[in-house]
């Protein structure tokens, strides 16, 4: 193919950014079930879109719809999972977007895998607890009542372990807080790191 | 957690169209090794990006570092990674973003599913069409000669087929037009969809 003069140049992150007037991050929400990351996620977006921020959110059971549909629920598939969405969360803030990723992610080695290879300050880990007893008694899907029927394996919190963030950048205690209250914490943090629109 | 008042409404489509001007659309590049498509790719994301577009570049070589770091290139891992690459190219579009995909794909049932499931007119096939012997002739990464010494597997279009597509919505012969005649020929097949920034 005759390139017929000048080659283009790839467009570079700095425009993008320069573009949007706020860098790609990675937003990312770890909890039990009906800790309310998915609620969580909802509003945070919206507070970041109304803003004029470019925004997505990644959840969990949308994704094992699409991308991670060959997967199971067996601590290696679920860290699969986790690897994929990962990496598919990398794709979209290389794109310029704020991605709200809202996923159970147990594991404390596949979230450090999740935040390796990003930019310092890029990544926010933030860690939506309740305690176990409040999540369950939430149990909005039926899903710890099914789990306690012995109907789902590995459930995390009662047959499979979940590890706390040792130093998440933003804790939210959803049986304290209201939403609001949440996406506040959430939102002070990204201004003190200046990640938001100017 | 308390909602405290009104539950904030996803972020919709149409706000994301909205904002943006245009909506998030897939124009995915399909042809053999050498063929163009990455060379086209960047010249068009350049073309789009200069005009106002959010637009990102999926480049297969890019995803086989990342996503699909687990896959190798037997026809079942091929079919794998065109699958994950179609997935991620409806989730950035979903975000609202112009994707280009820029991946062999060498069999017509993977490029159909995935356009399947996209919104009519969402979804672009470009063939990026050159003859096997001036791929070969270009061979810029030396895998041709790599795949005449069998050191390669499988490689499409010597010991693996490739089904060109019988109804593309665009084609480009490489061999014959220059890199901006080949972004015209796609811009233009975009502004009678009308799928462009007004």
């Amino acid at each position: 193919m005759n390139r017929g003069g000048d080659q283009p140049e790839k467009v570079a992150h700095a425009e993008r950014a320069g573009r949007n007037g706020h860098e790609g991050h990675v937003i990312w929400l770890t909890g039990l079930s009906g800790a309310g990351k998915s609620t969580l996620s909802v509003a945070l977006e919206r507070r970041l879109f109304d803003a004029g921020h470019q925004t997505y959110v990644l959840d969990g059971d949308h994704v094992r719809a699409g991308l991670c549909s060959d997967l199971g629920f067996s601590p290696a598939d679920r860290s699969e999972n986790i690897r994929r969405v990962g990496e598919v969360a990398r794709t979209l803030a290389d794109a310029g977007v704020m991605v709200i990723v809202a996923l159970i992610s147990p594991f404390a080695a596949d979230r450090a895998r999740a935040r390796a290879g990003h930019a310092p300050g890029r990544f926010t880990e933030v860690y939506v607890n309740a305690p176990l007893e409040v999540c369950e008694g939430r149990d909005a899907k039926g899903l710890y009542a099914r789990a306690r029927r012995h109907e789902i394996a590995d459930f995390t919190g009662l047959t499979s372990p979940y590890e706390p963030p040792v130093q998440p950048d933003v804790e939210i205690r959803t049986d304290q807080v209201t939403v609001a209250q949440g996406v506040d914490l959430i939102w002070q943090h990204l201004q003190r790191e200046d990640r938001l629109l100017h």
